[in-house]
């Protein structure tokens, strides 16, 4: 798979760049479209925004499959490398993960974000050796098909609030460390807000981080000059589209005009989008 | 199917009520979620906001299979009737547009747009008569299968700008006359935006008449004012959040800020309205 292959490099060496690689998060083809039109070098899905649009609630509800499907309709219609969200890897076990790593690459995907929350409350974490065997499966699976996927290896203890608060920084970075250790390209900590604690982070590090940004985070320059490699938007851009359809639906039943309609790419240019 | 049949009922009296139906167009689950709870009685989509959403252009390059695949998530994930937009029924001949009305039906939709636009430029409308005897055919899979579909007969005329512009208001109404004829609920007529001749329209008709609004439209009170039976929005809503992700790509790219980031549905107010 030599195009897969030079797009796994290519999406690498975006983690390795003098500024931030921004991944503004596309659910469905056409959000796809508009951001690679846009120029951005790179796309990742947001696993939350697909499942909201096929009606799932977030967090593995979604299957893989339909999930892998809808990654694959994205990646067949960009140029660009894809990273696809592939929450907890859809199964506990090391096999499960690998699995889900070689249907991401069959869906044309070079790069996967991999979580480390459960779906249970009392046990909020995959204990470490285990999503540290998850991770060296996935590791496996690369290797196997030849195809350097990026790996994007992500820990909730912020995002799902794990543990008291001044706990939170040493169990992450032990975790980030880890992940690190086995071979993760970049590392993930959703939840991560606060600009002082993100640069230390990225010190303590020594590898390249990602922040969930959005609302209320440092800017992305900001971000860039804390050394931070990659910043993402997460469902944020698709509940962005939800919150314009519910003014529009607000205007629509109160005045009954249409300019929250306005501002619109014309359907001859969506159409000149889609290929035709 | 009594469920069908009863939703049926529901949208067809719509169309008869002291205020026009608005139809917001929705493409996928989450924009259907986010319409029905806006409050609208009932629901439309976009076929071309579905062909987009998977990278298709407009005019029945999707497949009626993909299309009414995505017409049944919509249906199955809302309790009010939906109405489907098939295009031209997939296929030239009345056995064709007969399959596609079995299909709307077991896609849980109540309701069809249904339009006379070829895809040959040289014969941009369907002969008349081999229009009707399609119209025919729906009408009598829906009397068959118990379920009194709701059609809504499209003419392209205004839309494509079929032949000299003096001759489309006579065309529009011999066209529309004639749907309401052999049974259509409804009669629709996009790319008409001025209100002296949408109000003639209403008054030659003497039947429910659709219209297509948008920026630059008679708003709704104005179409109510005119008699307009049902107004509905297209692509436009679809494409606007086009829009504002064009214009979330910009400030990514420039200020690095997120501002057209807010003003949307939380994570998990979204995540509740999907079930969680």
């Amino acid at each position: 798979m030599p195009d897969l292959t030079r797009k796994a490099e290519t999406l690498l060496a975006l983690h390795h760049s003098a500024q931030p690689l921004i991944l503004a998060n596309a659910w469905d083809v056409a959000s796809a479209r508009i951001i690679e039109e846009a120029g951005f070098p790179a796309l990742a899905t947001t696993s939350a925004g697909i499942a909201f649009a096929f009606g799932y609630p977030d967090g593995q509800k979604i299957s893989r499959k339909e999930m892998l499907a809808q990654v694959a309709r994205i990646a067949r219609s960009v140029k660009v490398p894809v990273t696809a969200d592939v929450e907890a890897g859809y199964g506990n076990r090391p096999e499960d993960a690998a699995q889900t790593a070689r249907e991401v690459i069959e869906a044309g995907a070079v790069g996967m974000n991999f979580e480390d929350a459960t779906d249970d409350p009392a046990n909020p974490l995959f204990d470490l050796p285990l999503q540290l065997a998850r991770m060296r499966a996935i590791r496996e699976v690369s290797a196997q098909a030849g195809v350097p996927l990026v790996l994007n290896a992500r820990t909730d203890v912020y995002l799902a609030q794990v543990g008291p608060a001044e706990t939170r920084y040493e169990r992450t970075l032990q975790r980030l460390s880890a992940y690190r250790d086995v071979g993760a390209d970049c590392l993930f900590a959703p939840g991560l807000r606060d600009a002082e604690t993100i640069g230390r982070l990225v010190k303590d590090l020594g590898h390249p981080l990602n922040i969930l940004a959005g609302p209320g985070s440092p800017s992305i320059p900001e971000l860039a000059k804390l050394g931070v490699a990659r910043v993402s938007l997460g469902s944020a851009p698709m509940r962005a589209t939800l919150g314009l359809l519910q003014r529009m639906a607000d205007e629509l039943k109160t005045s009954g005009t249409y300019r929250t309609l306005e501002g619109a790419p014309a359907h001859g240019e969506v159409n000149k989008m889609m290929g035709a």
